[in-house]
């Protein structure tokens, strides 16, 4: 035990209390923290070197190998273990079925100008995202591809949110994430080498495998519900569509999302 | 005004009452009826010759073309037209901000012998799928490629869900969808033609590019958390694999399923 391991079982413990409202968004916002569950998660997290500000773990949690490397990191980090109770993790995490392991994080502020474009050849940039689980699956997808982030434009649902976070499998502490006004992001694009690559369902499209992308090539996926705005479609370098068999007329942005980006992987492998 | 059109302005009308429990999975089987919002999805059921044994309309609603449409199809259908309140559609859906539209369905209850494999050059096979939102945008997906429907083996989420048909965006219509054990599928796909195609995060695995897929398709899926069972694997004609190039060691289920059907399109069609 040292000085920053303690047990907590009350519900209305002040830090229960409090962290318990990072569920929230404008509360995640005035703090700047943000909840993780799950060994998993935290595991990627630590091995991407960035540790829990609070680690909350219940009973079983704290018996596995990679618990015990987690709260090991944590402690030499500075941060604090709490060890406590399944049903105290479920008021954390809002889940019935809460994972052993809760952590509290900081979000981390990178801006446009943190970038380093070069550092990956796939970026995705996301328009208006609505739903924290897509959100979360871009930036998984982002990972797998070997993206080096997503850029959130304008406004959109927040990536720290509980559902955005268990979405990204991780990849939220992986990818670099940042959220930008449109207005800043294309002449931040314009000022360095980098192919805008936009997705739309209007006109003067080409078929997406018609089109020989070069790094570092941006992926511009649009609204769930309304796509890209005409404007940022007409700024982009070229507008690319799936093929669409079907009755439908979308993917869903995810999917389309990952869809494009495989493409792009491909083509730089073969 | 006929007399199957009738107003409704009453939470504690009987129907309402009874329409509101299809949110419950153990309802809609009781009844065998599903519950879809919105007039897009509605517009979707109707193309594809599917209509509503109830429709229910807020004021709004019914002044749109298309909701014209569907209320006099739901009408020459035989099914009921109910006019009633933005406060009762929430009520229905469950949601705070209604669609202007809810359509009553008959749960389709398709066999694998009803499935005419021929009829298209893929299908969609996910096994224990647990998240109403992934399988939902698999029927997306799926009408998206030009694929004839989605199977789904063993245990899984209710596609009748209100969150699966939303993800489905109409394609829940236009997809065949059948639920059937994996020890009745097997004996059904070798007893006629058919490549079975796994992806697994196993070993013995080839790139999902170094293959040459052959019609009808049968792309499979493993559970969210899970992946498939190692012996569900070793009975596909082939094993594959996405390229994985960053941390994470796999793809979300719905995103996986999309990168797949669309290699398998882009390779016949170029």
């Amino acid at each position: 035990m040292t000085a920053h391991r303690s047990r907590i079982e009350s519900f209305s413990n002040p830090l229960v209390k409090r962290m318990r409202l990072l569920r929230e968004k404008r509360h995640r916002r005035a703090e700047g923290l943000f909840l993780a569950e799950g060994l998993r998660i935290a595991t990627e997290a630590r091995e991407a070197g960035v540790l829990p500000h609070w680690l909350f773990l219940a009973d079983e949690g704290a018996g596995h190998p990679l618990a015990k490397a987690l709260v090991e990191a944590t402690l030499a980090s500075g941060g604090e273990v709490i060890d406590t109770t399944p049903a105290i993790l479920s008021k954390l995490s809002g889940k019935d079925n809460p994972q052993t392991i809760v952590g509290i994080y900081a979000e981390p502020k990178t801006r446009l100008a943190d970038l380093d474009r070069a550092a990956a050849p796939i970026w995705l940039v996301a328009e208006r995202p609505r739903d924290p689980g897509n959100l979360g699956t871009m930036l998984r997808t982002g990972d797998a591809v070997g993206a080096g982030g997503l850029i959130l434009l304008d406004d959109c649902t927040d990536p720290y949110a509980v559902e955005a976070v268990r979405a990204s499998m991780g990849a939220i502490f992986t990818q670099r994430l940042v959220q930008a006004r449109w207005d800043e992001f294309l002449p931040w694009l314009r000022g360095g080498p980098g192919e805008l690559v936009a997705t739309w369902l209007g006109g003067d499209t080409q078929d997406y495998q018609a089109v020989r992308y070069a790094a570092p090539t941006f992926i511009l996926i649009g609204n769930e519900s309304q796509g890209l705005p005409a404007d940022y479609a007409a700024a982009a370098d070229v507008r690319v569509k799936m093929p669409m068999m079907g009755k439908a007329d979308s993917l869903n942005a995810a999917v389309a999302a990952a869809v494009m980006a495989y493409e792009v992987l491909n083509q730089r492998r073969s």
